[in-house]
């Protein structure tokens, strides 16, 4: 079992529990948020147009956090510094 | 043991905990944020129309979460850089 | 314990965990949003048509999530790539 | 400890788990669903007819995911591939 | 430790297991709905006919889901074609 | 440590589990649905015959998976197939 | 360490075990209801003999759940077939 | 490490945990029953005679699975079978 | 590492953890019990006596099960019976 | 590693562990009380001294569980039997 | 790895961990505390002095369990008698 | 297994991990913030200026821990102080 | 693996454990004490400077347990009598 | 596996841990605050000044729990006192 592989593997494994993990709590924000607004929209139908601006601003905050997830995961599977610098020198 | 079928091993179960544990977030969030949606459409029948664009508006968002999910299940399966990288190196 | 067995392992228990922690979720998501649908007609009755069609669009959202996690379930069972390349070579 | 056995090991803890978890959401899904249609009927007796109607679809859409889950734990006991094709090559 | 027994084991694990936990999503799911039905037929007496009726159907729906988890460990202790499997070719 | 005393083990842990975890969910939902009954009992006092054999029915279906799992329980202390099978070939 | 020591040290780790977890279910489903009739009682005294009748029967009906697992403990420690099987053999 | 001291270990571990894991419950329970009858006879002081017999039945059933506890951990302190049994024999 | 070395760890760490976990269950229902037991005195303050006996007399009950965890836990440290045991043959 | 370190390492783990988890309950039971007592007297301030009183009493009980972990904690830093034992002993 | 360097490590893990999880419940109960502090003197300014009062008392008893915490994690840091002894008679 | 590759592997699993596990807390504290103000703009339209306003402040503190986060995160995937130290020496 | 080290890695890890667990409790206690002052000011404005010097009482004496996690978390790094003892004897 | 290394694996998985974890809390905390504060000024819009000047103070306090855990990963990473001792000494 040398380091390469192991590299390979805890990447592998991380960029999965990272996204995986990582899409919860963003999807259950969201999903407050969306929710509310319809019931806000419901409410105050003329405030619409503030409503679903102030709802696009707050989405794009908590999506946000997901994509950080979703960037490191992609670091990790395709442009992992330490895979290349172990890969170059060919293992340990 | 060797190698490969390890890093094999590692790409399987996580394909299959980042898809399962993924879409736990995302459905309870749509869950809700289409509970919420029934019930203004209820409250306000006349809104009905900027209630559905706005649940659909949210709904991409939250399903986008899962959707990240998803590719990087199917690149672990399908596009592994780790598997094809030692595949052609005939494995450690 | 050769690497063909390994790798079948541990695609049978990842089959099985992804579609059963995978349906946690769309099952609570999907009652919530029925259970809503059925308190909005009871509440709204005129409005059963918006509500239905509205009801069955979220439906299939959130079924998408579970079906996410069924195909990768049954493409590890049944068109798994690690197994069929290691197959093709005799095992490790 | 022969890899034939361990295979089966492994298939008979993952479809028992499979049903077993595969079963709380659903169950939870359904007992919130019926337990709101009964009291729209309750509330608006003369909606009735759609609020079964509703019911059932939903539930059919509930039951669908533990469907999925009995499904795989089927496979796995009584078409599992395999154990079919280590068993054919008379274990490794 | 042999094989025969090791197989032995995990379906006795998995049987009791499966029934354990697969009984607490039903019990809870149908303690709603009977819970609902007792008080919608409080709130609205003409109406216990049809709230009896979908009470039952939604029980059954419910009831299916134990019932799947029963039906798995009965054949993991009765008819385990693992078991028999090995046990015809003496263990291995 | 032979064989047959390892299946004992198994049975003896797993029978205990089973019931153990098994009293969780039944008992929690039938303490729902007594509870919601004496609500309902005292709010319609004049549906208290229609209201109890509603609950009698929703008590049994819910004891029923509680029984399912005693059921099982017992299976596994007194009429282990797996401990019969290995204790008359007196163990691997 | 023979086999007579392990199955009876899982005896004894079950019984304890089995009545511990089992006691948390009937005790909170039981409070529940004892609290439900309380508060039933202060607000409908004139049923008071109709309640507390349906709560009795309800306490029996949450209480066997803990009595069957009194009863697998209870088995365990003083009528273990498996250790009085073992037993006369004196031991694997 | 002979048998009897494992004997010994596992009881009393199991003993503490018993008992431990047993006051959850009960103390939750019996914490919620005293509480609401606190709060109905403050709303129908005429009645707490009724209130405070019933509430005495109800703590005792609930006490009546800590006693189960109890019993068990005492059982398995002072009058272990299997430790009597091992210790007359002299350990395995 | 001799048995009455293990004998004295298992029950320093068994008798901390049981009046520890033992503490949780009674402090939360007491202070349920108690804060409700305020509520209506402030709500109903003629019935100030009687509250404040049937208050006591529920404390007792819910102090008593953390008095078992207590009694235990002294038993496990000041009268352990399988130390005494062990100590007097001089250890295994 | 002799045993007389092993019991010292025990007792330090377990006296930290019984206080600290020893607090929870207590510290939340007491924040549910004096919460409410600030409710009444802010309700019913004519009853500020029965209030308070009860509170105090309370407070006590709910203290008390606290005291038993901290107690059982010094003695297991200060006055350990077995460390005692052992010690004078000079080691297993 | 000597006696003493385990001791010292069981000393450092064990009193960071007593005051981390000790200050859980004692934050968390004179959050809830304070908190309706605030609200009852919203409620009613005139007893402010009686509420400000109450609530010191009561976040004095509160504290004191995060006290008896620090107190624990301070000894086994500064005075630790189980080190003290054992580093005299320099290690085990 | 160098000490290389040991330090790359932790750097990989702890970047994603930190990263998954702190984007839980902003989203869902950024889901209550915005879903709030939504709910105050259509509570109070007049104010809307103020609220957003307050709301920007309040989402970039709420964002600000996931920033940390972040930057620990890419610390240790880019600018990782120990692999620098340790590559320069060309490992342990 | 010499003590020295050890110490150290237990010294970190418990370090940032302490705080990391230790900052949960105080923050959400202060969210929950400055959120209802922001609805007790809301509500009588007349009150704020009460309030506002309640609340920070409160979140002084909440902050006080964080405090002492710090402490405790500055000690073991800077000033660890334990490392600061074994250094100068020059490790095990 | 040198010291070293040990001690630098510690100390990224510590530092990456810390802030994880230290960051749900106080974002949790800023996510009720800022949401109340926005429901104050939404319905006492005159009290906007004090609210958020109160409100501010609060995040302070709130965020101060996570500087310190971001101080104390930034520490472990930058100024780890432990890894210069031992760098400084050539590792152990």
């Amino acid at each position: 079992m040398d380091s390469l592989s192991l590299i390979g593997m805890a990447s592998i494994i991380t960029a999965g529990l990272t996204i995986a993990i990582g899409s919860i709590g963003p999807a259950l924000g969201e999903g407050k948020a969306v929710s509310q607004a319809l019931s806000s929209i419901a409410q105050q139908p003329d405030e619409s147009a503030t409503i679903t601006r102030t709802l696009f601003v707050g989405l794009a905050m908590i999506e946000s956090t997901a994509i950080y997830c979703f960037v490191v995961a992609m670091i990790l599977i395709f442009a992992n510094p330490f895979w290349n610098e172990l890969s170059t020198v060919a293992g340990g």
